[in-house]
């Protein structure tokens, strides 16, 4: 693969189109923001929302659909809010006449229940489909710390090319066919790193957030396969790896989101000064509804969503979950 | 139950011991340290391992092992490599008369390869064995924070009588039949904790500890598995619960060991400043030993036990992990 374009210009897009460049591909970046696109491409660094790292040289900035070229490799790294919309803009666009294209969003579509690349499916019929996820933060990717990630798709020549793309020496990349729950995985772990911040602003303790990631594991894996995923993806970097890492880290805008929320913020307070979205507040609603449809047990997230949503106080929601009647662990 | 014994005054034996008294029993609390027990009989406080608690009036010290009653429940808290010998000693005192002894020690004996609970029937006839095991850092238990335990016993009816026990407001406990998976989950955990803590003792980042839980996850599945457990328990509290609980908290030995060791110092020089015993270090060499005689791939804990075990530099026993040929996730 050599020409690659990048669709949003947050900080995972900021770190891939990077990526991307050092590795020697042709890069065209794309923002909405023409100001910021502009300002990135002038002064190499996005100040919004990666300032530290120093974009190469390849990396070409716009924010016009429709100068952008087709690429050998598309990645969609826009809010999951904003799928479907983007890729509708895009399939009248040359990009739609790439040959691969790669979700780097999670989240599950709030009005349909899709998955993110169902929703790439409606729009381009062309390029071959992609998922690209795993605990990868991007500032941790930025300054080229170790990480390891998961492509999913369904063709296996898609995937191990992508892989080829995707490794470093510090990156290292895991193929797999699962791509139904490994978007499974990735949409999920948002509403539970903010319960995992909600018990550590309400400073719970370890012991307390490891018996809510383990009780969250569970509930990701029994809703997951009920959706199509295999059990095993679950268990894999894109499940517990992705779990783990936004449960236990503060670069994770969902588990700052929860601190806030349990230190006693509420949640519009709270997204009034912040820029930076926290999937997991969509995502909550997007997946409470599923788990509904489907009548998958889900009592982690239905606290969180009591939280988010129908104005549970924080110690409520969780004194919800840890009250419940002793049982066995298999049940 | 109305009569405990808890054999270890560490600071896990010490807030059970607390524990079990709030609860109503009458307590017997042994240590082998004359000097230590006089003190916490006296003082009502064990400065020495967990200062801050304050031991209820029905806690009864003592360093004579021939002068401990039999009970409803002995509660095995001493280290991994005690085990043994303190079990052969009790045998021929009166708690070896009493209805169920319960291991509240992770670890393989390291001669043998045996279970903690293996090691108890070799010496005990009379008495139900069980086994208590979670992600429950003492210090946070001794400050009622939030807590969830499993409790492995084959006999359905002793795991249900403990669980009895083992309930109050912040503590919940389920039960499991696999005394096997159970116990495995609990051993290997430690070995991981060091490697998690040499990974954030060399700064590399919160991705490459989630990809390092991941793999170390999938390990203990593998090996505990072939040594006879459920692959299930490794997904609970007993598996991955306690495994982010000790990757992830700075309550850990482990883990702090692990730190130390990334950030240079070498293990002779923490042994010596340490007084409180690091499970992982003797824990990776039993396992060491058992992988090799099951034949199982175990990449994560054979870099651990070079790194221990055989002077490879923390950077070197990492790097070897990280720079494997890149796979199918599944493999």
């Amino acid at each position: 693969m050599r020409r690659a374009t990048v669709i949003g210009a947050g900080s995972w897009g900021t770190a891939l189109a990077s990526f991307l460049a050092a590795r020697g591909l042709e890069v065209h970046f794309w923002g909405r923001d023409a100001a910021l696109m502009q300002a990135i491409q002038q002064s190499r660094r996005n100040e919004r929302y990666l300032p530290d790292l120093a974009l190469p040289a390849g990396v070409r900035c716009t924010h016009e659909l429709g100068s952008l070229p087709a690429s050998d490799l598309v990645l969609m790294v826009v809010p999951s809010s904003a799928m479907a919309h983007t890729a509708q803009l895009l399939a009248s666009t040359a990009v739609a006449q790439s040959q691969v294209v790669v979700s780097c969003t999670k989240g599950i579509e709030q009005s349909s229940g899709k998955r993110m690349s169902e929703l790439l499916g409606d729009h381009f019929s062309g390029p071959q489909l992609a998922v690209l996820s795993g605990p990868n933060h991007a500032e941790e990717v930025a300054r080229q710390q170790p990480t390891a990630a998961v492509i999913a798709a369904e063709q296996q020549e898609t995937a191990l090319a992508l892989q080829e793309v995707f490794t470093a020496p510090w990156f290292r990349s895991y193929t797999s066919d699962d791509v139904v729950g490994v978007e499974w995985a990735g949409a999920m772990k948002n509403p539970y790193a903010i319960a995992a911040g909600i018990a550590r602003g309400l400073d719970l303790g370890d012991n307390a957030i490891a018996a809510l990631v383990t009780r969250a594991l569970a509930e990701m894996t029994r809703l997951g396969s009920r959706a199509g995923g295999k059990a095993e993806t679950f268990s894999g970097l894109s499940g517990v790896g992705d779990l783990v890492a936004t449960c236990y880290s503060l670069h994770s805008r969902n588990n700052r989101l929860g601190i806030a929320l349990g230190q006693g913020q509420s949640l519009a307070d709270y997204q009034a000064k912040s820029p930076m979205v926290a999937e997991g507040v969509p995502n909550t609603r997007s997946l409470y509804g599923v788990a509904k449809k489907l009548e998958v047990r889900t009592p982690v997230l239905d606290a969180i969503y009591g939280v988010l949503h129908e104005g549970k106080s924080p110690t409520e929601g969780l004194i919800g979950l840890l009250s419940r009647e002793p049982r066995a662990e298999a049940e």
